[in-house]
């Protein structure tokens, strides 16, 4: 059976991102899955999301892939450190509070991209990750994360 | 007289960028100026570029704003070291190496973004630089790049 992707899990409330949310008609809707202790999305871009030449992607997309996959991520973690399924309340979301991404290499528009998470450390209301997208078997960037936990649903960031 | 945006000096090559290039009908294009020695753009998200909640803008947004003003102000500082007007030839253009982003506090739908450019250092083929993204009055995310200059036309990165 196909796994359900971590945002799908998210609550309605915070399913309106760009990037990532699946009520958000005009957006990315990205989904992020488990692959053992690693997390894995794929996406596809349109061609007008283009850098400043037409044949690579830009900047902006890659830093929002690895966002919400990373948000996505830490999310996931939690529920897992807390041993709890991801339909199970209360909800967690988690929230970026810096993220680093070094370009390796231009991205090319064109192929499908693969994002990549690996979780560095999990506390209660913070989780540091590492990063990568890569396209045809090349990593093109590399990022790192901290985000940290949503303490309510008021919108406001854990400190 | 107005001053024109650091990206219409942009060959058409790489005018392609969906944040802030001049010939993508479908992107941002921002736009970015000198402010004394500082740099600084403004934008205005439309309402479907939310975070996971409708209120604040999405990440992705965020860093790519921040990245394409970076870019946008490294060529800038480049020819001012250089002694020469952006219209003068060869063109200059910077690509990112690396860009952290700190996400201060949720940034706010609805209002005009403030996106400031601070130039920490300038040498040939490498540019450091800080900066700020706000919105009424406050600041909601810093940056710190590192942008590289390209080294000829092909879209590849100097080293």
């Amino acid at each position: 059976m196909k796994q359900k992707a971590f945002q799908d899990y998210y609550p309605e409330t915070f399913s309106h991102c760009y990037g990532c949310g699946k009520s958000n008609v005009r957006g990315h809707q990205l989904k992020s899955y488990w692959d053992g202790n690693s997390t894995v999305a794929y996406f596809t871009p349109e061609s007008y999301y283009t850098g400043g030449v037409p044949e690579n992607i830009y900047g902006g997309l890659i830093a929002s892939l690895l966002d919400c996959h990373g948000t996505a991520t830490a999310a996931a973690a939690a529920f897992r450190a807390e041993g709890r399924a991801m339909d199970t309340e209360p909800a967690i979301r988690f929230v970026t509070a810096s993220l680093k991404v070094d370009f390796i290499r231009p991205t090319p528009m064109g192929a499908e991209l693969e994002v990549r998470g690996e979780i560095v450390e999990t506390r209660p209301r913070k989780v540091t990750l590492e990063l990568s997208l890569g396209a045809r078997g090349e990593t093109c960037a590399q990022g790192r994360m901290i985000a940290v936990r949503l303490r309510d649903d008021s919108g406001r960031q854990a400190p």
